[in-house]
């Protein structure tokens, strides 16, 4: 049937959306959430339909996403149709079935999801069946294969692209800021693309955003990395996987991550990675929790890194307090570039980043990775490339440590006993430096005076929150009165928690990639 | 923060939902499909968030459902935060994981589903695990009680109620229309919601609306039933299980419907029915295929009525073919009418309808029901109650055959060959209804001029399709070159069909409940 246009100016985070009268869906045949098909001079689009009461009789309302695919302007007439159900549900069906798909109907699911053509219910109902039932290999194969076929691809044209990636989960954790520019300036390409925050206090991407400009087309990185063998990028603006962002919103408030590893391998993959290296930080307070756990999910990185043609490696690392000293994005970014000049010593921090770049290093055949490392850091080839990195993704190559805009408002919290840091909570640290602001307030965060095993006399300095803002700071001294996150004593306490009817299970799902 | 309110004049079915600029959504801390809460003067609500471009800074839009529930103005100002995750999602993953859930844990989410807490796509998860990981009987017990605790009751306060339900699947079967009446002619209480098509040709709602009207609230219907003993209106309109309407939404494109039990029983119970006799159409062609999976879902009806309080008991019935002459709202309710009044004999029709009131007699004490159902039939006594039913619901107690709509677009499909009717198929049939415009068009729908077994001439009328409307009557005939809905031979083919590459599985769902 025939309907005049309604441009309702709303956005829809890419996915087209119509609103019909209740009267015209009848008469079209469809239901909420169902799909229709519109048509206008040969152009055709499938849309999700939404029922609304005060779109007038003869009248369709559209989306800006609507608007813009066909070109419509206000009271332009289309045709419209119901649309058959797309193949991909059946093959989604399959999976609540606890078939196997292939590579074909994995591609049809990820092609519908990227265009539009699912609904949000439909999408999660895949997320939830690959949860429950699982996915082997082969599928996670096809399904990092069809995430990098519906995205946009880096071509280098180098036989070796490095890459780093780390499982997350743990903190302050600022290592790609060192690993960078260490491994490109030992001649070694290495285009990092990286994620900003979703429930952490900062990604790598916030990070190096209070250096330099992160948000780059592909082409735009492309010739960065054929200057200079690295950069340090927003993945999000790249395109290397636009169905992975789609589903990462349906996993958040479900706690589920059963895409985790086709996420990280298609992104490498669009990138051209030859030779990865993957830090799972483990332990309590982390994503991974065992080493056993942290083997397994080890084995099966490599195996598909295998069958997707990339060398991957895998590095088990402590995970049960933060790296270094400061949570939030540019105290953290202030820390690395401290370290990339040498003028502070952060053990761990240092530590972890040597191992890293120097598996890769050995990975290519370089022999004494982790000596190669901690000397391109030393002698200040890594400032020095760093510095060139940033001057070409368009910062002030001569940024200095008094550069970074730090939170004004701080609170200082001390220690009401003597003793030992016995224990920190990275949960409960990342709840504070978010609701300090972080990852919106680059300037908000936490430093931490001390770390675990250093010795504390009561009336110590334990932590220091810094915020952009007094009302977020306010919020922060709520906070402390109902958590501790560091916990100072001679020796642990057996009690941990006692369970009185149904346990509160307290939030601590990461889902940053 | 505060953001000042623009009433954007859409709605979203029930949800409560705004649009955030991308910049306030940062500030308040929140994503799209995350919920916040609005403030305005001691009213609060929780809405879920679209991020949208056009919503400009320190705007915030808002539909319908939130305006109304906060009695919004244009450029009110509200204080807004963000909502923690309601309880019940942890539930949600709790049944993903494989757990059973407790009564408070179902009801959790059930009223989170009413209120509109949860998103599409949390709704889907659960009904996704539901189905996946199965739902035990104390599970199915707390999801019926959780639906009527939701949602209104119906209050007779009398000793005996009974009601009448079937799984559906079967085209053309108008046996509530009869069976209503006899019971109540009985002088048997027999309050009767019935449902609107989803996927069918009609529903029992839609044919009894070509008689009377049959929208009302549950205290209409209370007196309706008060006065007359039954009633047969459209169960939509009263809120039985209101979370059950939203659930259905979200199955039907996935193929899956395992609430199917509680939604039945819980409306069942929310009429206060104490005696039900339950029509499980069997076979090829219906939605129960065999005889065994007929066997154990009426045995998990009568175990699920038995904890509710429901004396259960199931009827399986002949569900290969149609049932009577007719498929579309106003040709069925003629066909009922016609067979009440005694001017047309139908006998599967006659035989369905005097085992289920036959049944419901029985089991409340009396002898030879089937015998008795069927005298009241004969004896017009069950005519006499329904046009009783009908002036009490507001239509024409004096309602003749000819008073019915029919469509006035009509086509004629004669058999190319000479044989016997060997087989119908039900999923054809009602695709040809739908396309001539059922359920929408009510004077839409099929006669069928042979049935299965029928001896038919080369150049014989097989059935008669009608339509209101040309188009769709075209719609009809270019179905019509691709399906074969009756076939008559001389003896069944021995083929199938051949499968090449994937099988192509053609939707045949049936939710209709």
């Amino acid at each position: 049937m025939q309907l005049r246009v309604d441009i309702l100016g709303i956005e829809s985070g890419g996915k087209p959306i119509v609103f019909l009268n209740k009267h015209d869906a009848d008469e079209v045949g469809v239901t909420a959430s169902g799909r229709i098909k519109i048509n206008l001079k040969r152009r055709e689009l499938t849309a999700i339909v939404n029922i609304s009461t005060t779109v007038k009789i003869g009248t369709i309302g559209v989306n800006n996403e609507v608007r813009k695919k066909l070109d419509l302007r206000q009271h332009s007439v289309v045709e419209v149709e119901v649309a058959t159900f797309p193949k991909s549900l059946q093959f989604i069906h399959h999976k609540l079935k606890g078939q196997r798909l292939l590579y074909s109907e994995i591609l049809e699911i990820v092609k519908d999801v990227v265009e539009g053509n699912l609904n949000e219910g439909e999408i999660t109902a895949f997320v939830t069946a690959l949860d429950i039932q699982g996915l082997d290999l082969d599928e996670a194969v096809s399904l990092s294969s069809s995430m990098v076929a519906t995205g946009k691809q880096l071509h280098l044209r180098k036989k070796i692209i490095a890459d780093k990636h780390s499982i997350g989960g743990v903190p302050g954790d600022k290592t790609t800021l060192l690993v960078v520019p260490i491994v490109a300036a030992a001649g070694v390409t290495i285009p990092k693309a990286s994620s900003r925050a979703i429930t952490s206090a900062a990604g790598t991407a916030d990070r190096a955003e209070t250096i330099m400009p992160v948000n780059f087309g592909i082409e735009e990185m492309e010739s960065i990395v054929k200057k200079c063998n690295g950069c340090i990028v927003w993945g999000g603006s790249l395109e290397l996987a636009p169905a992975d962002d789609i589903f990462v919103r349906t996993e958040y408030s479900l706690y589920i991550d059963p895409l985790l590893l086709p996420s990280i391998m298609s992104k490498k993959k669009a990138v051209g990675a030859t030779h990865l290296i993957i830090d799972i930080p483990t332990g309590r307070g982390a994503k991974v929790k065992t080493i056993g756990e942290a083997d397994l999910l080890a084995k099966d990185l490599i195996e598909l890194g295998r069958k997707l043609g990339i060398h991957t490696q895998c590095i088990l690392t402590h995970g049960e307090m933060p790296v270094g000293y400061t949570l939030g994005a540019s105290l953290e970014a202030r820390e690395a570039l401290s370290v990339l000049m040498n003028k502070s010593n952060v053990p761990d921090l240092i530590d972890k980043a040597c191992h890293l770049a120097g598996s890769l290093f050995e990975m290519i055949g370089k022999d004494n990775g982790y000596h190669l490392a901690k000397e391109i850091l030393r002698t200040g080839k890594a400032e020095k490339k760093m510095r060139e990195i940033i001057a070409l993704q368009g910062g002030n190559p001569r940024m200095g440590l008094d550069d970074f805009k730090i939170g004004q408002e701080v609170k200082e919290i001390k220690s009401k006993k003597s003793g030992q840091v016995l224990w920190m909570d990275n949960n409960s640290l990342v709840e504070i430096a978010r609701a300090a602001g972080s990852p919106k307030d680059k300037g908000a965060g936490i430093i931490l005076n001390k770390k675990e095993g250093d010795r504390v006399k009561s009336g110590d300095l334990l932590f220091t929150v810094y915020a952009e803002k007094s009302r977020k700071l306010s919020r922060v001294e709520d906070l402390l009165s109902s958590i501790e996150p560091i916990g100072v004593g001679e020796r642990k306490e057996m009690f941990i928690h006692k369970i009185k009817e149904s346990p509160v299970v307290k939030r601590a799902f990461v889902i940053d990639r």
